[in-house]
């Protein structure tokens, strides 16, 4: 791609005005995400959008003059889908972060994106509600990018993806247009349902500049986590599909490998206990949910755990949510984000140390075992040679996932990372319909061109 | 349209043998759907389909000569969106009725589209499972037409739409390709959702001819219904929006008016209490039932209920099922599907009343209380005349849900009946979008046009 005319730069500063930023050090703090994903060089611009009609004539001037335009909120994607185009342009929503209510009695929210997922989460409970996604992401990561993503995270397993929460959107198309799908009620069939088809579109269609999101009443009572032990790995996943499979829905259920928890400790001893194969870590909300969490324990002891605890605080749940920093800082880099049916959870545990063990390379895993979602993380050196390796290892890991009925991505989406696994994925026929509605919705191709789909 | 010349009739038969119907009473049985849409003529053939080959083809002829296709499962729908065309083809699904699988420890099944709905609950009770959605049309709708109407139901407000129940789906495109959408797993966000763009697309898109679908474990112990009456619609709706934000979540919340009380009671005595305006109905399910509904009770009665009772018999929501034909039988003919969100349920219900009363016209009011999802019922006389006159009452209230921040379809989807109103929700740019990418997947406009969107 040719650098961007200065004139054209002219005209699109005369249509934003000081929205648009040329600083070579913001544009290149700007140029990448938080994936493994390459470079892919400097920006001509950014838009630091502060209200839709910056958004809106970011893309009427892109439109135009064919300009690739990628989309950031945080930046925080692990998939490569924010990273910039070689004289491109960036849409940078972390501006747009006023939360524009909160309806008490409808139990919804209306948000910019640039709103920080943790920040609407603390605002619905100011109001005695919550926004249930939660994405391990969720005090940087931005409600847009969470859309536009359908993060998933750990209370996915109660509450659903990101997609259940959202109930409308205000999207500006490719040429500038700008869009409203979706309603205020909780049952809505109108026409096609444009609202589920912009989530999760990875910015190849749109860019989401409100939503329109369902919050939740905060369950009444204690929180509790419980954790327990297994001497084996397939002990382990039997107990997750039997407590799927049983009353006590849990609201967090988390599986870690030995290995992972050997890496959080020596990061930050935590008070993981060290025992085991595999540590599952969980925890229960709303009436009764200490009893509940006993039994759940119960279930875990008949199904083999050989340590268990229920406790009152969070601290569990803090040492899962450091897994990412302590892998990587212990040289575990590549990581992925296959998923896999419930009852195939054992085999894919299985099949993950048998391609480690064959590729010579430590794999750790913690898994959203209550979904069947698992990131295994590969070790690799700092060079590309490594990082290839490590690749490799995922790709067979991803076609085990496949091979199992899964998925090559239940959370973090394709992007850029993951484009070459589609085909493994999808068919023609449903590559093709991809392809087709996004060249129906973006015609010139300007929005994230050669990503997530 | 001009009559399908016999030649290509001919060509059909060739590629789809004795699955081609051309016998003129069966055609005429399948011209209408049940909704108050008028015939458009009758079809040139129907093809009863045994399998995806038989669609396949089926479409591949349609979309090589452009002759308009129309899709049904059992014909139940309330919108008009399986009326036959005049020379056209009507794709029956009716024979497709295999649960090809019914996977226990993954809860979810597979089946054909023709599977009648409460076919596939029964089915999966024998594995103490149940498929959740539960249209009132449960007993001879088909799981195909509830996926391409995204079906509502009295389950809606515990379990949420059919949409939330489909995991992946085998669609036939309108020139006969066979894709696969979705997977086998609880999360997966690998390129655009394409599942949920085909659940409510009405047969516009595709022909769905397999879906996997989401099941429930079936609670413990009884599901105990409640009733309570209410001196005015206004206590009512306030008792519908404290129970929705309370921590009781019901099963089921349903909402009669006193002319739908009266009317059921005339049409088979159920035992419907006729005291106060308006009547709730609920079920609550799980730990605890018959608590949580002597609870939601206090709630009522301290929200000004004069009359409650909780008792485990399913007799009270038979008897909400019986609206539909005691309404009909006692000359309220013409109804609709509005939906609001929760917080308007009582503005709602006060300017029913008073657009009924402007027109002279009994409007008679049940409704999916706890969704917001209305279904308000004209009396009208049987003449054309008489349905364009209640049509413009219900015009009118249509107009009232929008101006409530509300919706002119909960479940019943837009077909042709309500295809004038979808200006009025949607913006240009939605429409525009909505137009795009049906002409970028059925570029010969074959697939039930002039519907839906």
């Amino acid at each position: 791609m040719a650098p961007v005319d200065p004139a054209l730069l002219q005209d699109l500063r005369v249509r934003v005005g000081d929205a648009l930023v040329t600083d070579p050090a913001v544009l290149a703090a700007h140029a990448h995400d938080s994936s493994r994903a390459p470079s892919e060089g400097m920006p001509a611009g950014l838009v630091r959008a502060t209200g839709t009609s910056h958004v809106s004539a970011a893309l009427a001037w892109a439109h135009e003059h064919g300009v690739p335009v990628s989309v950031r909120g945080a930046g925080s994607g692990l998939s490569g889908g924010a990273v910039a185009y070689e004289g491109g342009l960036v849409v940078a929503l972390d501006a747009m972060r006023r939360i524009r209510d909160i309806d008490v009695a409808n139990r919804t929210a209306v948000v910019e994106p640039g709103v920080v997922t943790a920040d609407l989460d603390a605002a619905a409970r100011e109001h005695g509600l919550f926004f249930p996604p939660d994405p391990a992401s969720a005090r940087w990561s931005t409600v847009g990018g969470n859309i536009a993503t359908n993060a998933g995270g750990l209370r996915c397993v109660a509450h659903g993806v990101t997609a259940d929460a959202v109930m409308a959107l205000e999207v500006v198309l490719a040429d500038g247009r700008v869009m409203r799908t979706g309603s205020l009620t909780r049952k809505d069939v109108v026409g096609l349902d444009l609202t589920s088809l912009f989530v999760g579109s990875e910015g190849t269609l749109g860019v989401i500049t409100e939503a329109t999101v369902r919050l939740k009443p905060v369950p009444e009572g204690p929180q509790p986590t419980f954790r327990a032990s297994f001497p084996t790995i397939e002990q382990a996943a039997d107990a997750v599909a039997a407590i799927v499979a049983g009353p006590e829905q849990p609201e967090v259920l988390e599986l870690l490998d030995a290995l992972s928890v050997e890496i959080i400790q020596s990061f930050q001893p935590t008070g993981l206990p060290a025992e085991g194969a595999a540590l599952l870590v969980g925890q229960t909300a709303g009436p009764g949910a200490i009893e509940r969490a006993e039994s759940i324990l119960e279930l875990c002891r008949a199904l083999g755990a050989t340590d268990g605890h229920v406790s009152e605080g969070d601290d569990l749940l803090e040492a899962r949510r450091l897994a990412n920093p302590a892998l990587t800082a212990k040289g575990l880099r590549v990581s992925c984000d296959v998923g896999v049916p419930i009852s195939q959870l054992a085999a894919v545990f299985r099949g993950i140390d048998d391609i480690g063990a064959a590729h010579g390379r430590r794999v750790a895993v913690v898994a959203h075992a209550g979904d069947g979602n698992l990131h295994p993380t590969v070790e690799a050196g700092e060079s590309a040679d490594e990082i290839a390796a490590a690749e490799r290892v995922i790709d067979d890991i991803t076609r085990l996932a496949l091979s199992l009925g899964g998925t090559i991505s239940g959370e973090h989406g394709i992007g850029s990372v993951k484009r070459h696994e589609l085909p493994w994925q999808l068919d023609e026929a449903a590559l093709d319909v991809q392809r087709a509605i996004k060249a129906a919705l973006d015609p010139r191709g300007i929005l994230t061109p050669g990503r997530a789909i």
